[in-house]
């Protein structure tokens, strides 16, 4: 089978072509080729055993998402984004690669138009919801974001759903939970704060925490990413019917939370690494946020996720740490 | 002031301009001129006591809506639409007027820049409800829309709403219920027969029945649709907040409990000019229709309808009949 993968050279991307190259195949098929895309080049995994192309080019271009779809690959996955932060700030960016670029990529697919329909699997973002909502934000609570890219991936979601239900393809879109722990140097993202303070210190620098212990957030880890996304590509949809954007489960834990389990797992001198600096504009904007999601419905359909914290910050030291870290 | 409609030559179009005439101003404010806008040349009202401009263009062309928005107008009305069936049916066309017109007169709003920010109003529809639904569809039930017709719409919503939130104009969508007792000829629309069942008989004339006399849908009369619309176009947007798309007040009934309304307004002899002649394919489509809405956030925010039957027959008898039946 042939993969396509927009949006591949970020970090979810890269995890999940990793996983595809050490699998080699897909829901019990065998992977021949992997098309990997994105607007800077995407590296190819190390010892893939199929073969691999990497793509750049700007998607959202005119024609540029018909070129990669000619090759019928059968199954598509649209990681590409604008982050939330970006899309905020330049508004025509944001709605030119956020709705333009998944619209010209859905209308690529469409206008193959021979019967060609292939799996689709869009990532869209708890950023769909937006304050006021209730303590857990149920399967059914509707969507009025308070962001310009959660506008755009609400509006992803609906088309997903449409072209889905008029035969286009089978999509799938899943809303995924905060990824924690996020390997890689600290960023400016405003939830940067809840990997830092468990990335740093367990590689024996010091995190800051920018808010109260008492705030609550929706987490998963960058594997249950990775199998959110596998088992969106091989699930059969028949079960999912027409309402095909699935909030996936996580984990609703405080940031006190988070650091007990640190210590737990690694001990009080890497907990104690983390130094409480008030942000009031973090403060601000993480008040905003969605806390806990009811997931019962991508629960009944098989998506699973961390059940501790304890195993959330035990994926990263496998994963990115080679089992170690700086006691 | 000057006001802008698009979708003019509409019936509620039409309505709503016969209103403004009639009132010759809008929220206490003079009216200086209208701008009546459709793919059809709208029909000036008579007696207008404003300056009266009609408009015949795609708006859904480049620049068609820039020239019409460059006047500056402080009230804009959206009601332009490919309607439901038209929107299934040629996929393409629905898309482009309802989804790409909907937002190039956002954008040309919006790019005029230099801190204009009209009113407008958009009349978003209960279409972006999906079955199943609960029996009463609450202020905070998702839209998961199953017709394209109701993804356009639940998107334009979402669009209204983004671009309301950055202050490029200040928005508000509204959900029309199922517009009854719509005056005219008899059409080919599945939801014909609501109207067809009143007006037809109250002209003498025989009405066919399709479905059960226990389908239960949600209605508002023109009159209500109108009053809707002017309520939105001068309500304070601060009591509304970020959630610009409000679900419409309407009445619940039964068809059953409409045949009785019509027999207790306009007598039996009226009332058994109907004739019962189930069709399966329109039994399908209605039997996915929303029944009722919870429409508490309207009703709380000043929207009123109907709280009978009769008067939404009264109200036909009043507006369209001159107060007399074929009795």
């Amino acid at each position: 089978m042939h993969i396509l993968i927009f949006g591949a050279a970020g970090m979810v991307g890269r995890k999940l072509t990793e996983r595809l190259a050490k699998d080699g195949g897909l829901g019990g098929r065998e992977i021949a080729k992997a098309t990997l895309h994105d607007v800077v080049e995407p590296q190819a995994p190390a010892n893939a055993p199929f073969k691999v192309r990497t793509v750049s080019s700007d998607f959202a271009e005119p024609g540029e998402a018909e070129k990669l779809v000619a090759e019928r690959p059968d199954v598509i996955f649209h990681l590409a984004a604008i982050v939330s932060g970006e899309a905020e700030a330049d508004f025509d960016k944001g709605y030119r690669i956020n709705l333009d670029g998944t619209r010209q990529l859905f209308d690529a697919v469409r206008n193959i138009g021979d019967g060609y329909r292939p799996r689709l699997v869009f990532t869209s973002s708890i950023a769909v919801f937006g304050a006021p909502f209730p303590e857990a934000i149920g399967d059914e609570f509707f969507t009025t974001p308070l962001t310009s890219y959660g506008t755009q991936k609400a509006i992803g979601e609906l088309l997903l759903a449409d072209y889905s239900r008029r035969g286009f393809f089978d999509g799938i879109g899943i809303r995924l939970p905060t990824i924690c722990v996020r390997p890689g140097k600290p960023n400016k993202a405003a939830s940067g704060f809840f990997s830092g303070i468990i990335r740093e210190p367990l590689a024996g620098q010091q995190a800051v925490l920018p808010v109260a212990e008492d705030v609550r957030h929706w987490h998963a880890s960058p594997r249950s990413a990775v199998n959110f996304l596998i088992h969106a590509a091989t699930i059969d949809t028949a079960r999912v019917g027409h309402r095909r954007n699935l909030s996936m489960p996580g984990l609703s834990v405080t940031v006190a939370e988070q650091i007990a389990a640190l210590r737990r797992v690694a001990g009080d001198k890497v907990a104690d690494r983390i130094r409480r600096e008030p942000d009031p504009v973090i403060i601000k904007i993480v008040d905003g946020w969605a806390r806990k999601l009811d997931a019962s419905r991508a629960e009944s359909l098989g998506f699973k996720a961390e059940k501790s914290f304890d195993d959330i910050i035990r994926a990263h030291i496998e994963d990115e740490l080679g089992g170690k870290w700086a006691a």
